[in-house]
């Protein structure tokens, strides 16, 4: 046997084990069933779950796989019908996500958001601080409607940092310091806070949605959700820079020769197209629509649809970028799965059972101390976890839950686990899709990454706790 | 202007007034609302309806992207509501189709359709219809599983096709009626008649499934249409070959050197793999499951689901195979958005109108009778089509809420409609995927293809009307 293939035998018996562990776990959840008052059908959903989660944790298989996987067994085990099994995948959030993935495809397809990005360093870029509130600023226009901070951060941002950083002769293996550090973190993390700031910003974020809908009835929806994080939101962005530049203090200040850099990938781009002026106009319309629904009622998805259909009608993109747009439909899978077993967990009469059991066993804190000390343990946690979307499945439907039981205010407690649910991707350098990009750009060692991560997340609780708190008192919501 | 640039444009005014074609019928059936007994909002789905499948037919753009059109029509217009209109996404017959698009998909990437394909003209090919009784023969057993019928034609037939009648010295200029004609013929029609044998033949054939339940309320499903197709089809097989040389004789009759072919072009493919293995082993579970439904309970969507889950499981396909295998997602966004409004034209009072009305306005024949009159309508109205996708959506429906009035024999109705509407593809060189590409190949010429095709037409008359019938009253269907 050769190197080679002795190392995907040692991959393939490793992702066996996990996948054995997941199965294992899943099993021992699944004969419990009977032995509490949970409803058993809700118990085994509950079992099934769990292995999921732990599926997205351990990572033995895709994650659409094993959420596929999971309700398979759940059909085929009697415990759900097909037609519930199937229910997510008709699901306007999940369409919503879809819809915005595909204009995300077209963001960078048509060149628009590197565009973007390029033209704000030529604005901004005469400094090293500069050039991070390009990108800080880019970030923010950006996740208004890409839902998919890693095709954002991975896809368009990254790789700019990355030539900025080369073009002012900062290099992984020579002078890192000099601005590719900087500028790495500066991106990693404003791309963690524009994800927090629209429901849009992260693929995950419906869930948290959703869970709120469950929990407390309430509508966390797009123009909600950016309502509340738009003040702490802009203060972190803002106050972002000026913090990392503390940190990890970028060695040199002048900018001038990453806008020559940004000048010269501009022209290299040529004249704004046809496609991009198109992609533009499209873009001003969703925003213009999304914040009007009180005049014309249409909902965010239906919005969100009707800019890809003027995409397409316009040829800015094509059908085939559509059906080819594989983010988009494995996020059809793993969300429309995830949040069918959400639905069946309440159903079923699994959530009912864990907020009484909470109740009857909690006591003292309540209100909104309550919130803010689960809305602190929750970010922390996320340390257990190796991805967000891990994190929020498992963790914020049955932390809302408990607020809801300890009278949280409805709306502080969706702000907060909506928008740490996001934040709390500072911790790690393997949390999210384009964290693992930035880290892997090789300016920042990982004792680095760390550290300053925790000093980020003290940053966070101050911006959100305070500034938050502050703002949803204007906004009325405790 | 240069030339390419010119015919781009030429292009471009042709598609838009296509689609200026399809919305002024859509808008002028719409204005047309309340002027009838029909309730307005099921009128305009109607209007809407009627410009998809028009769309369908002038092609101004791909027919996914025209459903999705129609579909936020409706939702932004305030006829249907967003959760209607996402509806026909979760539908368990959308996710049959899915699954089987990924079955097919797995049956191209580990080779074993090609295999199998090949190794019957190994062990058939003696003789010219030897060859024409092997491509018969793999139509038929991959038609059980791969519901893309272009898949199945065009992805793995019509090349093996096209080189065994090179290999028998028969060239699209030089000698193609020394077997390139017979053969390029006999895979076209066997590729229709295997379409029209299973509900997973082709991935329009659930419109049918789903008219016949609004109209009849009862259950065509997989195991239900093969039943009824089973004897009927494999006649047709059997004398296919036969019939094609009397109509394009092949002037060779030996087989031998396709066979030298079809060898070499194994040994080219070395051993079979542990995918094919696997592959093989999941086509035998899948179609035991699906046979043996009442031993067990599966529905045929949840035994397809599981066939795909244990093709990734044993990483026989990739999660990411699943997630690029564009033609399923086409799928799920045409077949799901034309099911949802198919659905709304029931829920709303449409087709309840149209049986009422047909009712009132005939009289006379009635019954077994009426349904082969109007079957044979059906079938020929094909020729006003460019594709049995549109043609099922338009025609199906109607012509099976008007043999309901007529009291037609339900299943009876269910089965001439159900397998008519593949097998009246054999009438225009344009009709399907496979019929253009093996027209494509270019050994036929259009007046040929054309009378050939009309003359199996009748073979389909006499096959399906005669023995099915026996056939259908031995299962007593009348």
């Amino acid at each position: 046997m050769n190197i080679s293939s002795h190392l995907k035998g040692v991959k393939n018996h490793s992702q066996y084990s996990k996948l054995f562990i997941c199965f294992l776990l899943g099993i021992t959840l699944w004969v419990l069933a009977g032995t509490n008052e949970v409803p058993i059908n809700a118990w085994r959903i509950f079992a099934v779950f769990i292995a999921v989660i732990t599926s997205f944790i351990l990572r033995p298989f895709p994650i659409g796989m094993m959420v596929l996987t999971g309700l398979v067994i759940l059909i085929a085990s009697g415990t759900i019908t097909l037609e519930e099994s199937l229910s997510g995948f008709a699901d306007a959030t999940v369409w919503l996500v879809i819809a915005a993935f595909l204009l995300a495809g077209a963001m960078i397809n048509t060149g628009l958001g590197k565009r973007i990005a390029l033209w704000l360093v030529l604005r901004l870029g005469k400094t090293i601080k500069g050039l991070a509130y390009a990108i800080c600023g880019s970030e923010f226009l950006l996740a208004t409607v890409m839902p998919s901070n890693t095709a954002r951060g991975g896809g368009i941002h990254a790789p700019i940092v990355n030539s900025l950083a080369q073009s002012l002769g900062s290099h992984q293996s020579n002078k890192p310091d000099r601005a590719g550090i900087f500028l790495s973190l500066v991106g990693a993390h404003a791309n963690l806070i524009a994800a927090s700031m629209f429901m849009t910003g992260m693929a995950a974020n419906p869930i948290v949605t959703k869970a709120v809908k469950d929990v407390y009835d309430i509508d966390f929806g797009w123009g909600t959700w950016a309502l509340g994080a738009i003040v702490p939101g802009l203060v972190a962005l803002l106050i972002l820079p000026h913090l990392i530049a503390k940190l990890a203090p970028p060695t040199i200040k002048d900018g001038h020769l990453a806008q020559k850099e940004a000048s010269r990938l501009l022209k290299e781009m040529g004249p704004i197209s046809r496609n991009e002026k198109i992609m533009a106009v499209v873009l001003i319309l969703l925003l213009l629509l999304w914040t009007t629904k009180f005049l014309h009622g249409f909902g965010t998805t239906t919005v969100a649809m009707i800019a890809v259909i003027v995409l397409l009608i316009t040829k800015a993109q094509s059908w085939k970028d559509v059906i080819t747009n594989e983010m988009a439909w494995d996020t059809l899978v793993w969300l429309g799965g995830l949040l069918t077993m959400a639905n069946l967990l309440l159903k079923y009469g699994f959530i009912q059972w864990f907020v009484e059991n909470v109740q009857a066993s909690v006591g003292g804190v309540t209100g909104l101390a309550a919130i803010l000390i689960l809305g602190i343990i929750y970010f922390y946690s996320m340390y257990a976890f190796s991805m967000l979307t891990a994190h929020i499945a498992a963790m914020a439907g049955p932390f809302l839950a408990v607020c809801f039981t300890l009278n949280g205010q409805p709306y502080v407690a969706a702000a907060v686990f909506a928008y740490f649910s996001c934040l709390c991707g500072c911790t790690t350098n393997y949390s999210s899709g384009p964290i693992i990009i930035y880290f892997g750009l090789g300016y920042v060692t990982a004792p680095k990454w760390f550290s300053v991560g925790f000093a980020i997340s003290i940053f966070h609780m101050f911006i959100w706790i305070l500034v938050g708190l502050l703002w949803w008192k204007i906004l009325g919501w405790w």
